[in-house]
């Protein structure tokens, strides 16, 4: 029975497509789930596609991934910048955590420089848009095989 | 068909009128509630009025106050000072939005000087406990009116 | 005898109108003034419009709504950010004291973020424009009516 | 008709002994219950056991906790460091608050270093593991009869 | 031939009862010592009351609390917040270190945020008064026995 | 022909006795003057008193005392906190200055614990309320005395 | 009819020559004028030039260069340190302002690194003594000339 | 005629393999190096392979990218933390420029969290050890693709 | 009975007239303490005179001025800056305390604007040198007078 | 034999011209040491005109200007915010050193505030473009001439 | 008659070889003192070796190296980070004083890095453990030759 | 076949005899090569002798000393504040590394206290001047004999 690797997004990632396009695209986060699922089944990888406005449902996904799956792949958005408890949830992870982000936080606000995640993710990518989900995949599957 | 122009509060505001009253008055938040569509009312301005202690549905009422609405009276609470979600979820909003709060958060706790949401806002009224509505709504029509 | 309400405004104020007119709109400051008068008389407030470069001046004109006014409306531009003298006056102040900006400061420089009047102050209104002292007088009168 | 008394755990509690275990042993946060359950019988106290992983979930059990309960002892976890929603809630109480915590937060990364609860609660355990729990239910009885 | 647990109080303690009598209580430093002996021996445990003003006696105490005693319950009071000696003696212990504080620190000044011995001691209990001392030899009793 | 010794005042310290007399007294400034002259012609000084509210007033006091006196006792009130053109002229005397404040700076708010006179002044003299001017003189009395 | 640049200083200035000769040379500032006048001509430029030691009375100085003059050199002294009404009238001028020191102020006290101007002036001069002044009229030429 | 893509690398990671071997792996910085021309090959990327451990070095072949490269694969290693140089080349490049690090570097020492890079790069594959040169070569691939 | 009034010395004051004389002069602390006792005498006060170099004795002799004197002269040294026990001890001092230093500490190093002591003590007397002594003796005369 | 004056150019100068010609101009690097070369014999100056992209380089160029040389003209560009190298070398030499920038770094990036070098050189003249080159040739031959 | 060099510890030190021996080694504080008089005998200096966790104490022994001594050897453990006492012992000192710790205490916890001392001796020996007493005297010999 | 113990100059130190003498002494850093070399052999250590201004050079001479090394004596001059590439180098080394400074730099600039060595070599040696060679040699022997 195949464990699927997951795919969590945090809040306003479900406007995607409608919000700023200029910035991050006309895709929506629905299409991108669909485009996200067909390159697992490339790479033999089985997606399952989340996203939450709430930080205690991205904490409870994350005990999913850990209980359920290989690996995760985390787009926190905004709570990359504030969630202790998000933090804590990967910590306690026991798979690989791969931290995303469509645009690259480092060139925005100042407070975006505080990052609680990326000291316990296991790698990350930054700055490539929708296909950085493509890279994320690849790289996750990487992980997984070298084990 | 009008659309709403929305007033959202954020944590513990639900209880307001039992909640140290002395600093606060003894004014419900429902009374307030009924007060505010009065007020609007008066400025031909149809108010929906919602509060939720969770980040997360306070980001969904500016997604709705974008999507539905012609304008947004937030008075976050303590997210004003911790939600980056909130923020975001601002900063992406096309109507204009008015800050309040009922009392001057400056004179309170060093860190509620750390505000993300102010330089994000339209405009901001604080410190005249509930009648700051009533402004608020007054600017806001005003901001309307003037396009 | 009816004690007047004033209205001061600080540095570079005496220019608005002349000043980046892009940005704060191209009434002038005496036009500003009659609009505030008229305001006033419609909610039977006696306002007095005064302005000055100075700082010490600032200091004084506070002085005298203390000593002959009923409250104040203080738009200090650039010593909100610099001034102790200033913020002494207004902590010595027995009269409702509202902070006034144009703009809103939280969105200019990061030295903008120092404010050393809002914890002394009764009340805020920023970023409404010339409209902010149409609020900001209804708010005073509210603030005198309720005692 | 006695009023309980309440114990509140945040997020990632619900995964206790599942989490680390080398670190937090391995009683789950159920067995906990139970156990907290007998101490407060031991101590002729009624307990009432909850955990969510939402911010806003503990901010309304801190609500019921004021208006149903005798006292609280709270390990907010890692809304201790981030949250002023729980702060609010917490300082907004009219009955004892303890905090705790099961390890030393001091001894772990700079971060927990930055507390928002401790100065408004009204006692702190910190570092006992399990057995914290049987010392706060100790120490709130001895705050409930003292008055 | 028992070893003693040991209590141990800083600069200041000594004038319990007389110092500030409305935030510490009326009872003296050696009226809790008397107590802390009758709490010991009900829980078994054979209390050594030492205390003292300076920095190098405390140091001292808590080296003979390593050689000749099984626990040590510290109150160094002002020492917390400046002692790099006294953080270094505890650092070097190996039976349990109690930290304890009559009232919550958190809540006093801000230098007092400044804790250098949190991050060594085993556990801490504050703000429970006179009685957090009966707590810390219940949690102390308790840890002994675990081993 | 006897040169004076000046006794120069800041900004608001013209309201003394109207302004918080539960801190400052009820003593006007201009009584402090005549008590003030008194005291200095028990010292064989011949006292000249000048307050204002302008920053650049104190730096020609300062010009002036340089210029014209034997030594000056500085009240630079909220300019001791923001004022480096007092600070430069201060720092260009050559005559004593003593500085002087009526209540202690230091148990007041943090940002008046940034003192730009205090490391170019000769002396000190804080927290004497009224009586602080006559040590002043007494002291600058003994400065000139010894040359 | 030709407008003139203007040569603006800023607080103590008009003492130079007597004020720590060792540090800024024996000239005047009347005698500066002089030259600097004569320097003018050699350039074609018309020299107006103007000192004061009240902050108000520099923002008005700036308005003017703005309204009638071509360019403006300003050595604003302490006030470069302390003064947001200077900047903000720099900021507002449209005409080049070239900021002047005679010594170099990085080589002094380290709140002299708080420079209030340097981010919107068009250019600097320092460190040149009164041959600066020279310099700055050269360079000011030049931007006139190229536009 | 077809340009290179261009991989730099920084100081001391000529010794990749023999430095710290459980960290970076055997692999050596030449066997990468054919590594990452094969790796180009397959995604018709004509991969140009370059290492120094002067800061000069890498502004020069910076320089390079830009002339006569298509886009630039950037591990600046110690200098990513200290390199105003390096950020001044990448920011004036006018091809896209993707940084990547082995590890993760903000899970080591804290000054490796002052990253002068990251701002001005397109984009940031971290933490997948020697994989890492494989996802950002087809993340650049996509990039040069999309145009 | 007379209470005397204390004057408390800290660590290496004892050394005073052979440390550093140029500085401090070459009276040494026996000396100064006859010219003390001295004075009191002239002003009907009945001086105790007393020194250490150890932190924990200044806190004792901070207590015996509590229980058995009118007031205190406190130079604490070197604890001025580092002792939060003598802070403490001063704190809770139900007679006045008025602090001295031989010097300005404010023109020494940056360490020395860190006062432990400024906000808890009644007044300050700084930067006359042995003939502060002689002020604070008449300022306390006139604190203990005037009640 | 007369000696030069050198004018030294730091990293990314060598692409003046090609590098974001709209802020910097086309004139190239080589076309300026030209007219440096020319300016300078104008002035009756011997030009020498380096640039390296090596921090180590400009050390030697510096100490190479002490050595052979009569001033120095330096624009380290982005080791001006980083080489304490470069300062080192510039603090040990014996001739006036004039520091040069092309535009206003101040209004730039926060990181080029911190500057290494202002307080160790001579004198500086920012933000003239290319023209400063002139001014600074000027202004050396000045100091050469005064002595 | 020959004056001895003083070696001094502070706190914790007169448990060497007791405390954690795994990082200070097995060798008693009374072990070393002999092994310190035979290397100071080889070297013709008399050694008297002192140690104390009174911070009072050390100030009192450096007081006696300066009066009684040629030079001093400090190992002030903890009191290196806390206290000006010392510290204004050592810059009062007129023989030369070389500070040594036993391992490195910039590889420790970060208030280590907190030096009160580093600035006011000679010359300073760490991380060669018991050794370094070997090497400090050896330097101290060369400085009392070299005079 | 014996390996040599290296000993490392960073830049300016090329300049040891004419930069500074006054400071520095005016031994040559050649003569300097030539007693350290003398000082080896006394010691039975054979000592290679390397300096550069560029901080790469530093970074390969490190590689060196691991390689083909003993041990390495360490004097990275400014680069100790500024380089991570020097420090990833001395941090990947096996073998035993003392850091040297001729003078201490803790009494110099506040920005030498960033040390970004000091917590990875194994020992330090400051402020003996040309002595510390030789006291450095003598330790590293005993490093290398005690292995």
């Amino acid at each position: 029975m195949s464990r699927p690797v997951f795919i969590v997004g945090g809040p306003n990632l479900g406007r995607l497509g409608r919000r700023e396009p200029e910035i991050y695209g006309d895709l929506t986060w629905e299409e991108l789930g669909r485009k996200c699922k067909q390159w697992g089944r490339d790479l033999a990888l089985d997606v399952e596609f989340l996203q939450s406005d709430h930080e205690g449902d991205l904490v409870q996904m994350i005990h999913r991934a850990t209980d359920e799956g290989r690996g995760l792949i985390l787009n926190a958005a905004a709570y990359t910048h504030t969630s202790v408890a998000v933090r804590d949830a990967v910590a306690a992870c026991d798979v690989p955590v791969i931290e995303l982000h469509l645009t690259n936080p480092a060139a925005r606000e100042e407070f975006r420089r505080n990052n609680l995640l990326c000291d316990v993710v296991t790698a990350t990518v930054n700055g490539f848009g929708v296909d950085g989900y493509r890279l994320a995949l690849t790289g996750l599957k990487g992980l997984l095989d070298r084990g």
